[in-house]
């Protein structure tokens, strides 16, 4: 199973392709992050957030893509951001017909330390472990999406079939819309 | 000027296209709702949301997309589908260089009634006014979205011409972004 993990962020979106089964040893097929300018226009920051997942998605064809599911109790100065870059994401791998999973962060974390209250160095740590890397991967962001593609891999394989049969299903039958021209 | 104002949302997401300039009779030339099942994955909405948004650009052509500004602060249960909808109404106009403006609910309710507090009848109301029509829209998001057109035809003509300079200028300058490959 080869999955996409993706840290929503404007400013950073981190994004993380692991391969593997519950398990067996994972494998890291590669990491980076998607950056846009503080300053540039919003609409601007989206197409360039767009851009880069496409990019990781033809590069590494995964077969689901896992984003971090965002609340707006936290951080709510930086929410918006991150709800608008997640909705970008989870847009582009739905096009594809790729199924799309939402995780906590507290559930990733508990995933990938045993912890859902673990800090960052700490899932940073794990991750470097669990994909036997020589060291953390930089930025924070970077680690994060790594750590939500293990736990996709590693929580229910009968979910992620549901997933996929729901995709599916969605593909076949497109939502439509309804309007009025004067 | 022609506008696209879009009042954002996952169930119901408002469309308005309103021509005309500031201090002249205006025009009603489209509305209606981009609706998606509520039973849907979030990704299958998003997607139905990019296509509805899709279909009315390329029918109606606007100048400016003018979209409704989300805060984190009120409707906590919705606001995410709210941002995530506007987000997607925002990639769709950046993507083909259309400015976005964004105005906040009590710019639009001031500029159509002269009062930022003003309730949902009230705009109704100005807006079958303003536009010469029979009856006000239905449901409300498609009044609010024909709201938005107009405030953003009202409100700052120096405004318009600087976001359509910087538009320009960041369709030629695009945006980058990094990663690594195991």
């Amino acid at each position: 199973m080869r999955v996409l993990g993706v840290d929503p962020g404007l400013t950073r979106c981190g994004v993380g392709v692991v391969e593997g089964v519950a398990g067996r040893p994972l494998t890291m097929i590669g990491v980076g992050v998607v950056r846009t300018p503080a300053d540039a226009e919003l609409g601007q920051r989206l197409v360039a957030v767009e851009q880069g997942i496409e990019r990781w998605l033809d590069e590494h064809r995964p077969e689901y893509v896992a984003v971090e599911r965002v609340f707006s109790q936290h951080n709510v100065r930086t929410v918006m951001g991150t709800a608008q870059a997640s909705a970008v994401a989870m847009l582009c791998a739905a096009r594809r017909g790729i199924p799309v999973a939402l995780h906590t962060p507290s559930e990733v974390k508990a995933a990938v330390t045993g912890s859902g209250r673990a800090d960052k160095a700490q899932v940073g740590a794990m991750v470097t472990r669990l994909l036997r890397l020589d060291a953390p991967p930089k930025p924070a962001d970077a680690a994060d999406a790594l750590a939500l593609a293990i736990c996709h891999i590693w929580r229910a394989p009968a979910q992620n079939r549901l997933q996929q049969a729901v995709a599916l299903h969605a593909a076949r039958s497109p939502i439509t819309s309804k309007g009025r021209t004067a």
